[in-house]
């Protein structure tokens, strides 16, 4: 494994200078989108894999350009599966035999054991199968695989890998391992939540952090895209088709418990595709500003808070989602910037993921070029927009912010 | 709890004399089902409570009249709520967080804290709804529950606990707690899984049992409908719309790695709701018979086995199903039992559970009155068949077997 | 056909004295229900035929014995089918190549030609299938009907013909043929078309009737459970699951237009289907009652009029909706009766039909037994309530009221 | 209208020079796609019009650059709008009160008969809100349209029309109307119809053309992409997830009847939306050969003739399927194209269109340039391939034949 300390970590706000965050370059697990297994996969569509390369590449340059350290995921997974006992762990458990059965498992745990990291990170990451197995040298003889074409999976690939927001996010200086949603997704916890316990980088054995959630049995699910920072004490979690209500709630409990924050605020979206997460339509981009899509409107909101070692939740109406807001920001007022466009073009643009920008720095932001009457308003209302071409990527139903998990910030 | 022993307990083939079964009487249970919540209980129809609580005790009286100990689930339940550890182990599971968010937890232990084992069985089955908390003086304060009606049900009631064949199954002197498909089945498993290891009557903490399955997480599901025993040392288990592929791998691993049998034959059925379990298109009636529907046809087979520590499985085809029921029930050849009808009759008595008889011993078996057709055939051939009434109970898609779990037999 | 002249027809209100009902007792129609079939033929349940068949005649004696006269569909149509003529224009509409194709309809034709006009009425409601086709000689070899096998139906039944409520529905002299929603009820509204024009009992062609709506092309959709007669010039249309906006619409403009009414009042319902249809949650039951549904609430209505030849639709608040109804039923005060009872038991009573009753005369009520609670506080209330046993035609999702089509009232 | 005389039309195979289609550059209409409308309108993505609206135009002015007229949708509309008699006509039957209701239709047909041909055009493909009623000075009072929002539409939009190759099909001289599958494409045919009978580029009144096919009421829908022209004499269709076997019946049954063509061959394609019409899968590209999805294999076929006066269907195995093309080819032997890629680059490629190519000449064919592999091969085996940017264009699922409509060839 690389050599070298641990890193400074901790995620205070939105909106500090951004020091360090994980991607991922998307790779071959974009070939295993099909019009077949899109929808399983969670795609609308079938990317272009040279396009989105070129085009994240640019999004990384640009951070880079910005003095940000920029921390490749497939690097992160093959300097952990470098060390044979992490490889192992991680192996037993990305093969878990009540998703594939016993028997595949048995046949899987041979085949790819001898694999070097690098090739196994694309196996993880880009699934495998049957036919590839053969070329393996191993015939898997499990009966959920009997009679399969050489192109069926065996093992899924995860192309939302992409969106390294979601499956983890940092709250202060704990970070919270998402129970995800859909089962398309739950290997991409594994992946973060190994890095973050075993990778020198985050201390290794050495630092201990506090992690929390799981892996998202029942119905208590958390998306990183659903988390915000408002300020130090204060984290808000949009309840959307990812995050559910139970979500919220489990992890407010144990972020409440041991005064990671002293607040919680749990905010009722909409449960529709388009509005995935709460960064799909509001983002922080200064200190007391936040993009926000117009129709939109106004949401009930809750403030969880936990005196005398009691959970209480206090609900608030509608028409006080924006002071609720400022509350948790530590303003007077908030700010609302919503683009001036009719009910057809903010909902095309919101698709596109104008609203989900990410700040580097307070006023400072980087969005999609497609997302350009967004962009121009922004500019005019003093925001700095840096702009970079990411249809393909948005493809993807994900922007800036969610191609990005900061570790670091301030 | 009750005085008294633990109770010779064992089923090694489907038609040694019935000993001792435990069955469910629906309760208020069924008032729960109603057009909205009918389709997520699992549910075609809406249940007639009153004509379905006198059809099962002709049913539960027909038994009696046999000779068989019923044993009823209400009544085991309530033993275990009487002794205040194992209520409360019980009603720290069924109150699960990551289902019910912690701030429902927290207000829904207080109010069951105090109830009476049988008010107290009557809401874990029946479950609760927001207005009934509040009449036991609890305001609910979760997330999740807030502006819901008062009819809306925090805790989720279990009709479908009517078919006690399900949420467990005996394999020999194993019992294998069902990973339930369905949320809306999963703490049925849990109140088998409490009965077997701590009602006296199956020896309770004196007779440790070894119990097998978990609580369903993942793909790995097992229902009992699917778990026939067809001799002492050969368990069948349908691939069901309910049963895993994975699941049957996952129950094979574990009761072939101690002898618990020597061979599990899975068997491919088409993933229908008409055709839900084994069970539900065939039953074994004596020691070389089985009772098929027609339309049924061959069906692949898989025999596994674990010789030298590795789980093998070898494929069957289709044509040679007759021949792998054969050697499981050790006998020469098989006798199908095909009630001569046409392809919509045979649909119709099928989905009235005509297949789903329960054999008191080899040769003598209770049915529904509705399936005249297969009553009439099955007589024809030599069975005996000891009918009852059981319409409003079929609606639930369940006959006779479905509605018994043996626990003892021979 | 039978001899005899016209009968007397016209509906003018719900509750004036019934002297004539077009009915329809299931027959084989029934036999094609099956757990693959009935989600396209619009049945929750696989009905017992037998059972079905012995309630309905209970109903219908029960009519019979109160004085009405019950016309039975069947008799009606094979009156038709023993015209050459007749028989041969509603083949030609029933066997449609847009429909069937037309390979397929060369080689049926042929082969329906030949019957019987009681045998061909059972084709006509009851289907036909490969099978049967080739028992009559005729092997299909249209495309579609290629390779399928011989239990595939070529016509489809119509096991819901026995809601004779729908596919037509008299207001005032005119009768309204349904433009039915579904294509598994088109071929009702042929039937019932066909009937009033040719059939001597309502004139034939001596006694040119007018006879409004279509065959249901677009979203103009009306069905006659949705249609209500509140008095001899105001019609309430419920806009449902099943009858639309434009249906109503196209219905007012098409009775405004020559004064067959001077108002239609749309209600708008929910669209679900236990809501299904307008009568399915509120009947009428003497000159200022109404029946009703509690859970149903108040609802938004319309009331559209044509004043100056131009059609103008009035919206009304849903707490206008008892002073709308009352005006359409010319009386000061609308009396709204609804059973005591909670959420749970007013859900389960409504989909049983509870609140689909049919009125004999004013305050003189036909009901199904197993609306109990409904059925004791109508009693309390002072009106009549005549029972009989219909749990397995509720199966079908309809009451009295549905399973009747008044041609003559008053 | 233009003046000019009626130009040669006739569509006699795949592969003889282009002389002469229609297209429609995409307009305001996709500005209509958004997240909530794209579901109902068959799109599986939003697209970027400005992009999408630029490689249109490379499209048409490579066509151009080859010598073939383009006739452009809208211009062919707006000259029909010019005559005040057709203006009518076209309006009585594009708001059509069956989809609509009568008293919405009322209020917009006033609105609309104001407008001069072009806005009028774009009204008619881009669909109308009520806002924008609302700015025409019309409220409209339709009950449908009670409490919609500003952003709601009263006249949806026709953002498929970019593909149009599907709402007609020359067959020789006479020209299909598509009886289209879904609702959301149907006004699409009632232009095609009105520019075929009215247009003076198509003889008008003058030269009256015989037109098959309808508006696609009941089962009987036949979509252009499904159309192929093998030879002058024989026409194959697709029976695909749009062109129902019915739809076959009904056109082979008019196109026999008087001698058009002396063969339809019908091809039994998988119904999925990935393979949405026969040109998704396979296109002829020179005198014997198809380019052809491999993964797609051999399919089941019907010749159907009409010999003596009745329609005859002969079902032909899979295996036998590139001998019944070669026959209607009238070749010897047919040559299939297909790329030599893994089922998932295949799959990707075809979803992409690479296979929809459309030809300019034998051996000559345009194509989208993001089919890289495809392109590559079809050079290797001689073709000249013409390549454009249209991934844009793509995304609403169709490639250089889906968007053109051929009126001329040879």
């Amino acid at each position: 494994m690389t050599a070298g300390g641990a890193l400074p970590v901790g995620v205070h706000d939105e909106i500090s200078a951004l020091r360090r965050v994980i991607v991922h370059s998307p790779g071959p697990e974009l070939e295993r989108l099909t019009p077949d297994t899109r929808e399983e996969l969670l795609f609308d569509e079938v990317l272009w894999r040279g396009r989105a390369h070129v085009q994240h590449r640019a999004f990384t340059e640009l951070l880079r350009g910005e003095g940000v350290e920029v921390l490749e995921l497939t690097g992160l997974l093959a300097d952990l599966l470098a060390e044979p006992a992490l490889r192992e762990e991680l192996l037993e458990r990305a093969l878990d035999p009540a998703v594939l059965g016993d028997i595949a498992v048995q046949d899987l745990h041979g085949a790819l054991a001898e694999l070097a990291p690098l090739p196994l990170v694309d196996v993880l990451i880009g699934g495998i199968t049957v036919g590839e197995l053969r070329d393996l040298g191993v015939n898997p003889r499990s009966i959920a695989l009997h009679r399969v074409p050489p192109e069926h999976l065996v093992l899924d690939p995860l192309p939302n890998h992409l969106f390294t927001r979601d499956p983890s996010a940092w709250i202060g200086d704990v970070v919270s391992v998402s129970p995800m949603r859909h089962p398309a997704r739950r290997r991409e916890s594994l992946h973060l939540e190994m890095i973050y316990r075993h990778h020198p980088a985050f201390g290794g054995a050495a630092a201990p952090r506090r992690i929390v959630g799981s892996d998202g049995a029942g119905a208590a699910t958390v998306e990183g895209g659903d988390v915000m920072m408002l300020s130090p004490r204060v984290v808000a979690v949009g309840m959307s088709e990812r995050t559910s209500a139970v979500g919220v709630e489990r992890l407010a409990a144990d972020l409440l418990a041991d005064g990671t924050v002293d607040r919680v605020i749990a905010i009722a979206l909409p449960h529709r595709r388009s509005m995935m997460h709460l960064d799909t339509v509001t983002t922080v981009v200064d200190e007391e500003s936040m993009l926000r899509f117009g129709p939109l409107g106004q949401l009930e909101t809750f403030e969880i808070e936990r005196p005398a070692g009691r959970l209480v939740s206090r609900a608030r109406a509608a028409d006080e989602m924006d002071q609720v807001l400022a509350r948790g920001l530590g303003v007077e007022s908030l700010r609302v910037l919503t683009p001036p466009l009719d009910a057809y073009a903010a909902a095309r643009e919101q698709w596109d993921d104008g609203c989900n920008v990410l700040a580097l720095a307070p006023g400072r932001v980087v969005a999609y070029e497609r997302a350009a009457a967004t962009n121009e308003y922004l500019r005019a209302q003093g925001v700095e927009v840096l702009e970079f071409a990411g249809d393909e990527l948005g493809r993807g139903r994900g922007g800036p912010r969610c191609m990005s998990c900061p570790v670091a910030r301030g």
